[in-house]
């Protein structure tokens, strides 16, 4: 995808300073002339960012600004190693909610409706995004932050929310629960709008189905602004991301190789406005493509990428074979006896790798055949058979933020 | 205190209205005419707005505006009935900031401070209050929301923060693990802010102590905004409330009448510019009283009330005698061999009610003695003799919200 001019002339702009404002910037690009940096192609030269260079850069370090003028820092979770500290000045906090507010206006959202927010607040960027967004834009926020299922169902009814924000996971347990207790006509929910994780076509029809609503994909990461740079729209499955904010690259994640549009990769972004910490070339690890041709909607401007495959370092080597969860998923998804709720368990035995699938299913079926069917499939479209395991429907474990489905036991 | 003339006109100027703008407002003043209401006697003879009148209109019943002009809402615990939901147009959620900002001012807080922000978020009103404040004035918000002692310690090491926001509970845990852990010289906090729950002089003096630090009490309930609405300023102990939000009254909780300045009753306050939801002399069921005379601040505009020594409905009525838990806490704070920590469980046994004061001191001490010098000091200043039980240092429950150290087990 080529860069526009006017993202050129945002990406020029802020290299005539970058290495003066920041000692980090300094470091990053030190023997590189970012002033003479003037086309895409010498941009392309430019190293990547990676979340290891952020995380050196612990607590502050990445701060591009006098520190007088940060008003608020996020932070990744950390918990794998150090934690990322993301600063924000006051305009870094009111682009975010301004892009916020435009994807929320992508969805179809207005000032009538009433958008109930359940992922966390604090150092997590959720929250107070989809708070800020939902204000801006004059709906009305319902503030519940996570868990606490029961009250989230109450306040659903009694303040009747017209749009649900969640992980998906939180979203099908929701949904799970409403259909449960039978309650789906006192529920007045018309849109979804999830983030922060990967979900299938079939966790994604299985909350639709249960609670009749048109389902958006948000996207973002704390490293630029958090959630809300880029959103699904009415017409595509695809996520329009915003140009004025953010330069979006597809690279080969083995070779660091821009790739044409179209082709299957990783995210790459730069920041066009950001001051608190700009980031230039930085790898998402987020697995994508550019979605070529128009939109629907007609907001061309805003390129698209296709729902996140995956994560780059979600891959699972097993067998000498690479396989990503959603490979795995995608086959579950073809056995209409089994429910959206899966686990796959990597560990080393008896001198082999193995990988267990857990799935569910009802009393209705031959489990022993369907066990059958389901490893061979696997064989068939990967490589190698898996051991599966039936379990009863709802036994595996649903979550109130991200389920984690993917267990690699090999190394502990 | 007399009303000043700019606040009556507000009120004047929202009565004109006030009745047409929603049932619930229309239903509190059936058969008063509001628009008669010219002085501050008429005020006075106006019902009082109660939290039961704001249960009865869940859960929106209180919406004064358009149901599209609100864009949030918060609410009250509600774990006892009914939750209250207060409606917030932009309006409110600005003003809000604007009077949180005020008090980050008047504690001396400036762009150059970091402020650690360990309130909650979601429906309760302190974690984004504290954070919308900050953010305005310019300071940098560390955003952690409650509990995770380890990482609150680790950010306020890391992160420098120069300002501390909690309940007085949560600081004094801080406080004794900073202190066991002897990292003070790591630690760079100036100032404290607490909020939401009663703290006595002794709880005050250990935090400060052990931190440091300039101690500010901030004023504020769901029902009119949250905190924010009032702070000690560099002068005294008194708060500052903002006259040009809400006006101030002092009335006797049993009679109603509006008492004088510098008498103790309960605080009533009613809104001047609240748009979502006006209250008119709401009852705050907190016991505090008007300090007369002028502030060394010079800011006189806005009044001052003493430092709230508890609620009307927390008074507990024992052998015929009425208890307010603060009366208790003073008792023991002439205590120097006590901890700040205490807890008093009241139960009923053998057909009689009795109270138990449990408190905490190392083993330096004869317990015996301590036992009952503190039984015959509760017994010579309220008139009966409590069963008092001596713990190890420590042993009592802290916690990272509010500590609950009143126990009423008698109609359990």
């Amino acid at each position: 995808m080529n860069i526009m001019p006017e993202q050129l002339e945002m990406i020029t702009e802020q290299f005539k300073t970058l290495k003066d404002r920041s000692p980090f910037y300094a470091k990053k690009f030190d023997g590189i002339d970012l002033a003479a940096i003037k086309t895409q192609e010498e941009f392309e030269t430019l190293p990547f960012t990676d979340k290891g260079d952020l995380r050196e850069a612990y607590p502050l370090g990445l701060t591009a600004v006098p520190m007088e003028k940060i008003v608020r820092i996020h932070s990744s979770s950390g918990t794998t190693g150090t934690p990322v500290i993301v600063p924000y000045t006051k305009k870094d906090v009111e682009d975010w909610a301004v892009q916020f507010a435009r994807c929320y206006e992508y969805a179809g959202v207005t000032p009538a409706d009433r958008v109930q927010i359940t992922p966390g607040y604090g150092l997590w960027t959720a929250g107070i995004g989809f708070q800020a967004g939902a204000e801006l834009l004059g709906a009305m926020a319902v503030p519940m932050g996570p868990g606490n299922t029961e009250k989230q169902i109450q306040f659903m009814m009694d303040m009747e929310t017209t749009v649900l924000t969640a992980t998906a996971s939180y979203a099908l347990l929701l949904a799970e629960e409403i259909e449960k207790r039978g309650i789906q006509d006192k529920i007045k929910l018309k849109k979804l709008i999830t983030g922060s994780e990967r979900a299938g076509e079939k966790i994604r029809n299985r909350i639709i189905e249960a609670l009749g609503v048109e389902y958006y994909d948000i996207y973002g990461l704390t490293e630029v602004y958090g959630p809300g740079i880029g959103i699904s729209c009415q017409h595509s499955h695809g996520m329009h991301v915003w140009s004025d904010y953010v330069y979006l690259e597809i690279i080969d994640p083995d070779t660091g190789k821009v790739l044409p549009d179209g082709e299957w990769g990783e995210i790459v972004l730069t920041t066009l406005q950001k001051e608190g910490a700009p980031l230039i070339r930085f790898r998402t690890h987020d697995l994508s493509r550019i979605i070529p041709g128009e939109c629907a909607c007609g907001h061309n401007e805003h390129p698209r990428i296709d729902t996140i495959t995956g994560r780059s370092d979600d891959m699972m080597k097993i067998h000498g074979v690479n396989v990503f969860p959603a490979q795995i998923e995608e086959i579950l998804a073809t056995f209409p006896e089994l429910s959206s709720e899966y686990q796959i368990r990597l560990s080393h035995l008896d001198g082999r790798d193995t990988m267990r699938i857990y799935v569910e299913t009802n009393g209705s079926v031959d489990w022993e055949d369907l066990r059958k069917r389901v490893a061979s499939s696997v064989k068939a479209k990967i490589g190698f058979t898996p051991l599966v395991k039936i379990v009863e429907l709802g036994l595996l474990p649903r979550s109130e933020k991200k389920t984690k489905r993917v267990f690699d036991e090999r190394y502990d």
